[in-house]
Order: C-alpha cells, then structure tokens, then sequence
C-alpha cells in the first residue's frame, strides 16, 4: 500500500494512493484514512483526487539517521575510503520537506548537491534489535533527497550545518509499505536528465547491517527515518533546478531549488 | 526565575523553583505554572516540595545542537586543533534524560565520557538570527553532561551514536531564565571528585556566535538548545558512579551511571 500525508483545505490526513499514474498525472486518488497509519486504522471510503491536495512529508519523524558512503562507487567519486563503520549522522525534523516543496539554497554555500536515498520508515519503537527481527520494525520505504552543502561539509567536519539546514531533506511522495528494497533501481534527474543511476543491491550495508547498528545506541520511535546512502553520480542544483528521485516500486520525490527568501 | 519540568502522581507539569537550597536539601518549594514557559503563562500559587516529584528534563527539545571543541584546553587534551569554524553536530531527543535520571552505560562503547555544558535553551523560533538579537531568542540556562563515548567518537567519524545513545544528553536540573552566562564557574564531579572546573569565559566562539552560526542554516524552536562546549578535564565513567555538572548561578544536574538494562 501507498500512504501518503497530505492536506486538503487546511486540514492534515493520511491517505492510501490508488490508481497507476504519477504525482503529476493527474490519475491518482487518496482513500482517507482513518486513524494513524502506525497502528490500527482503516480506510475511510472517502475519496480525493491528488491532483486537489498539497502533498506532505509522508512522515513526521522525530529524527532522521542518515548513512554516509554506504555505496563504493560514490565513497570513491569524492575521495573517499569505504568506511571500517557506517558513517551515521542526523538530519533534524526542521530539514524534512516533502514532494513538490522547494529547496531554498542556503546563504552560507555555493557547492549544494542532491544525493538519492531510500529512506526507510521506522513502523515500532525499538532498540537493540536483532537482525533476524529487522523486517517487524520497518513500516515501509519512501524516497529521500539528502541535500548537501558539500563545501560547508568539507570545511566543518562535523556535518549538523551542511546536511541539516532548512529544506535539506526531501522525502516523498509516500511510504511504500509492500515492497522488497534488496534490488531496487534508484536514479536521480536534473531538469529531466539522467545524473545517478544505481540500484539498492550495491550498498556496503544492508539495511538490516544499518537497523541493527543504529539500534545498538539509539530507540528508533515510529515515523523515524533511516537514509540509506547514496550511489555515484553526485552533482551541483542551482536555483531554478528540478531535481527528481525515482526508486523502482515507490514513486518520484520531484523538488524545485529556490532562491531562500 | 528557575523553572522546572516535572511529574507528580502521574502528571507533567512546569513549576517556579522557590528557595536557597540545592536539589537534594528539601528546601525547594514548586509553585506550578499555569500556561506554557514559552509564551504567556502565570504562577497558580499552587505549590508543591521539590522532595515529592520527579525532576523531568527541564526542556522538551525539537533539536540539541552541540558544538565540539569551544575551549582551546579541552581541544589541546584530546589532541586536537582548535577548528577554523564551529564543530557542529545534533544529539536526538531520545538521548535527553532529567537530573536523577540513570546514563545508561551503553554495549557499544568500553570508553564513555563526562563533558560538562552550559545549555542555551531557545525560547523563539528564529533563522538567521543577527549578532544584536541572539539575546532575545533565548529563554534561559541549563546545566548538560554530553556524553560520549569516546572510542566511539574516534572509530566513526561521525558521531551520531557516539554522541547519541539513549540518555547520553541529561539536562537540567531546571532552566534559569535570569542569568549573565558570559562568565560563569562550570564543573564536573565524578563521586564527589571535581574533575572539570573551566569559565565560560574562556569559550572560543560566544553564545551569540553560536546562534548567528547554527542559525545561518536551520531554524531553531522554542525548546531547542544548544551546547556549548566542555571545558578541560574530560575523563571516563564507570557503572556505579555519580556525575555532576554544576554551573554558577543555575545549580547541579546529577546521574548515575548503570549497567543498560
């Protein structure tokens, strides 16, 4: 099932998409549900074109646990060994942005780069969890952008500034709760032309290796997000880019790059 | 004022500290809060012992923001240089834990630390915030330990689990909103034994520093805080051991270290 979160006349819901069109297409449709998609709930009967809401971030994560060099060929592309440990980081709740939002170029880089991510969205709190017991804590997968300053993260070393300002973290257009993520392809668009192309089987870590090492610190609580890394290809946006991430089985995450105001 | 979060017979409530003593003395008197901290609250009279509740965080952070390697000793102790800019990264909120509360001893780290902050807690949501304002998006001072686990903080590069496992952010005991933070006596005890004692005069980038910098990148919400760095003196921790970090004119935030359960 595809649940997004959207609002419509002001007010905020969960909706399953139905039909097989794209965001854009105009052919797709919101059964409002009822209750919260973490726990029990049903659909309500109750149908809304896509095409007359405003697509949210299809979560509200408390926190967003990103992985850094998680594919070979990207680790290589910025000079970059592949890590001993996943390289884990945050992204904070004021970066998340959703399909359709735009990315407001930040005053204080002039080298901001897209990266796309499968993101996975966590369905139960937990900690410590086994990794035989990884499937049970996933609620499902979404598309994510983890936008970066790449000179403020060269200069910085510590990445809270370059990976964590306002609008950095794109994540849509839904959760994709059916879906097996081993083998997925992932590409990232410019303006409609081909800039990443990869596909899920090259991480170094599994998403099981990522759940199992983030839980060792941390409890995850339903709604929080774990960023997968990001294949080669990376590259600059500009203000006045679209920039488009596709993951095979999911959807499109489509974001303009905007001048901050 | 010195303002308390806290739980009585299962309610969660913000109360007025009155009285000269400490934590522990049984002279501190709440007098509950009716309203928010935040925005317009008043005093309800209603008032209950200190003695009879549990000492919650003081704040419900939406972000920690921490800055790494503010007082050039503390660099110079873990052979560091002191950085061209700020080293700033996030604790999540599911590390923040109140005075009283237990730092567990996490299973992924032999090495954890003390490192005694001043915490600046955020009273207005803000971005890009000039020099002359910093002081009016602050709502007050609170006393913080950031936890580390050192081997840790080494290996990954990044710090997100080194510096973010569950209950490696204890702040409190409480916020005090009426304070000069620019040079004030901060330490810490381990046991009884004082182990840091630095000025925050001697902080490399001010408060407002700090402010205009994390601001220049994301916004930051009423509750947010930031540390602010730890002075020279870090050591280790040990199951069974009792850690205080007190600060001039807020008081003493105090945890004892167990075995995760």
């Amino acid at each position: 099932m595809r649940i997004a979160r959207f609002s419509i006349d002001g007010n905020v819901a969960f909706g399953a998409v139905e039909g097989d069109g794209t965001v854009d297409s105009g052919d797709l449709v919101l059964d409002i549900i009822k209750g919260i998609p973490y726990a029990d709930f049903e659909l309500s009967g109750t149908k809304v074109p896509l095409s007359k809401v405003r697509l949210l971030p299809p979560v509200l994560p408390n926190k967003v646990v990103a992985i850094g060099r998680n594919y070979a060929e990207h680790a290589a592309e910025l000079g970059n060994e592949v890590p001993d440990v996943p390289v884990a980081f945050f992204k904070p709740t004021t970066s998340v942005i959703g399909s359709g939002d735009a990315i407001e170029y930040p005053s204080f880089s002039d080298e901001v780069h897209y990266e796309a991510e499968l993101a996975v969205v966590i369905g139960r709190m937990c900690r410590e969890v086994p990794r035989e017991r990884v499937k049970d804590v996933i609620f499902g997968y979404t598309c994510a952008n983890d936008v970066t300053a790449r000179d403020a993260q060269k200069r910085e070393k510590q990445w809270a500034r370059a990976k964590g300002f306002d609008t950095s973290c794109p994540l849509g257009p839904w959760v994709e709760t059916d879906l097996d993520p081993s083998d997925l392809a992932i590409q990232a668009t410019v303006n409609g032309e081909q800039r990443q192309l990869g596909r899920t089987s090259e991480m170094i870590r599994s998403i099981e290796d990522l759940v199992v090492h983030i839980t060792e610190a941390m409890t995850l609580l339903p709604g929080d997000v774990i960023l997968t890394g990001t294949p080669a290809g990376v590259g600059p946006l500009h203000v006045g880019d679209e920039v488009a991430v596709s993951i095979e089985g999911i959807g499109t995450l489509t974001n303009k790059v905007i001048k901050r105001g």
